[in-house]
């Protein structure tokens, strides 16, 4: 452990990070300057001036987009603020380019104001093809993508909402045709009312889900706690999108549900919890790093279907899967808004890869390392969008 | 031409711009992904949450600056706004990084207000080692820069008012020694009040210059305009300076001085005007692309030496000789503040590179080209920084 740490470290110090920002042009020569800059360069800027449209192709705004963050609910660690979430945030950037081939740009922001984030994502957007929100904590993070979305021209995406509710909603569908049930038909308790937990709620809705109950650190949501929540939750309930129940706790919640959706806290889903679930239960254990539920936990309780956000696990639900792909559908279909139609295409096309004769328990998703993901999602999308052109 | 323009529009689209945002991380592994990204993460994370100052080791913050313009001022295009500018700001960061190889990221912002620029380059300050401001227009980029010294914990350094006048400090000090005359003893036009302009009217006055007149838009500078002024030529004035002349044109006013510094528009300088100067004239003709008098002219009229900020004349004063080197200075000595100490060693590390026998009237600056510039700056840098914390 002492060794991983030294080596983590040491990965992060030799390079100072891990992103280089280095020129692809030459500048030995004074010919080469003055192509790449004075007088040469006044030439693009002109293009530009005159149809601003080809920035994209002169410059990487046509190949870059910006990671933001306020660093308030990164990655396991909570709100560690903009500057410790960095390295994280640079992860995020290599996995987009090493899965997708789109540069990003990570900018931590010195504030979690979300009228100041919103102003500042303005300021600086002419710099980029589009927006990812990252690691910014509910319910800032729906107002933000939100107003961003309305008011910017470039397409905003806060992974940790969309990106999981596709990755869920795709674990979802294989799992439920491994169990033969459908989408209509199943209760869902959902654990963790966050950023993800409010955006996997609203997909499952979209996708037939009709009894989705809610559970968090003020325990089974209720029709006396609604002054309690937030606008988003609250929302939710007001659609009924999100039900209420009247169990004590996640113990009875649990009773007769088909499927748990974790997205919350280490170890509180319990095996007596699980035994007391529908035939077949579906546990997503997604909490980072230490899931809900040990998975070999799970299964000796009586899990039927269990998925982690981790690797040394089989059914590894990680948005890996969903961002590289959805960026680069989006950047190539030249779309402004990321509707719900292009977040169930995504998922079906990510749910499509695993075949019907490969699909079972520990089975349900595509490797993260599968290259044909990427592909099919893009794919997916530039299909969806020429429909919707139609 | 139209050759000359394929090939540089070409050189632009090729790539989509001249930079590359690329991981120096391996990701084709779990193992890779476990120490780039979750779990391992999280170890530089909590390193840095618990001491702000390892940002600069582990993360890209320690090697990168923000190029931040708001494309008021462009080189030799004027206002053409934030996202026409990106061409010049990727070249910069491109010469940046080939020079010094310190990384930068182009951030053209969408505003032109000098306060939304405070605050959104405060915004974006966690992210960067220093802030290089670019093509912002005066009177605004002086307030901006000051500004955001004062409010900011990193280095902000604005190239076009300081880098500008660094370079025009070596190449005079260099000048002055061919001719054989004094700063304290020589009379100085500066024709071109904006940004870069009234840098040089400060660092020459730090350098002993005590006879500075002004020429602008407006003619020459007279008590009677002084309300027109804006604040930062109001303040030269107040302080003495810059000098009221009662010539009535550039032509009067040029009348027995000695040195002429143009960063103002093609052509202003006319032969008739050179042939008024005192014995020895000096003239750095530095509008961009075209100067305030061609080269063949002014030599044709009696200047003994002329610079201009093109390569295809004797003694090109380009900023390109100062900002790598002093940017690699400040980093590498840690400072925050880059003042005038810093300024004028910077200048004279410059001139120094020449050494007195290699001097003449087509050579008073090192070749912009030339490896050892941005190490003797460094060096010069840290040495002075050294020497004021005794």
């Amino acid at each position: 452990m002492a060794d991983f740490k030294e080596k983590v470290l040491e990965l992060h110090r030799i390079n100072k990070g891990k992103l280089d920002i280095i020129p692809n042009v030459n500048l030995n020569t004074q010919d080469d300057l003055s192509m790449a800059y004075t007088p040469g360069v006044a030439l693009p800027c002109i293009e530009i001036k005159n149809d601003p449209l080809k920035a994209y192709e002169y410059t990487l705004k046509g190949k870059t987009v910006a990671i933001v963050t306020d660093g308030s609910a990164v990655l396991g660690l909570g709100n560690i603020g903009p500057l410790a979430s960095l390295p994280v945030m640079e992860g995020k950037s290599a996995l987009l380019y090493h899965f997708s081939g789109i540069q990003a740009f990570p900018l931590a922001l010195d504030t979690q104001d979300p009228e100041e984030i919103i102003k500042t994502v303005k300021m600086i957007s002419p710099n980029f093809s589009a927006i990812m929100l990252e690691d910014i904590s509910a319910p800032h993070c729906v107002t933000i993508e939100s107003r961003l979305q309305e008011e910017l021209d470039i397409p905003v995406f806060h992974d940790d909402q969309h990106g999981t509710a596709i990755v869920v909603s795709a674990a979802l569908m294989n799992a439920l045709k491994v169990v033969k049930k459908d989408m209509n038909h199943i209760s869902v308790v959902v654990s963790g009312l966050g950023a993800a937990g409010s955006a996997i709620i609203k997909l499952l809705n979209i996708l037939g889900v009709k009894e989705i109950y809610g559970y968090d650190l003020m325990g089974v949501v209720k029709k006396e706690k609604y002054s309690n929540y937030n606008p988003v939750i609250k929302n939710l309930i007001d659609q009924e999108k999100l039900k209420y129940s009247n169990a004590s706790d996640l113990q009875e919640l649990l009773i007769d549900k088909d499927v748990f959706i974790g997205v919350s806290a280490k170890d509180i889903l319990k095996p007596s919890m699980i035994k007391q679930m529908s035939k077949d239960p579906i546990v997503f254990a997604m909490a980072n790093p230490d899931p809900e539920i040990r998975p070999d936990l799970a299964i000796e309780a009586g899990v039927r279907i269990i998925g982690t956000g981790r690797s040394d696990y089989p059914n590894q639900i990680n948005n890996v899967l969903v961002f590289p792909g959805l960026m680069k559908g989006v950047l190539s279909s030249k779309i402004k808004n990321i509707n719900d139609d292009i977040k169930v295409t995504t998922a079906k096309a990510i749910a499509d890869l695993v075949k019907d004769d490969e699909l079972s328990d520990i089975n349900i998703l595509p490797n993260i390392f599968d290259k044909r993901v990427v592909e099919a999602i893009n794919s997916a999308i530039i299909e969806t969008t020429k429909k919707g052109l139609k």
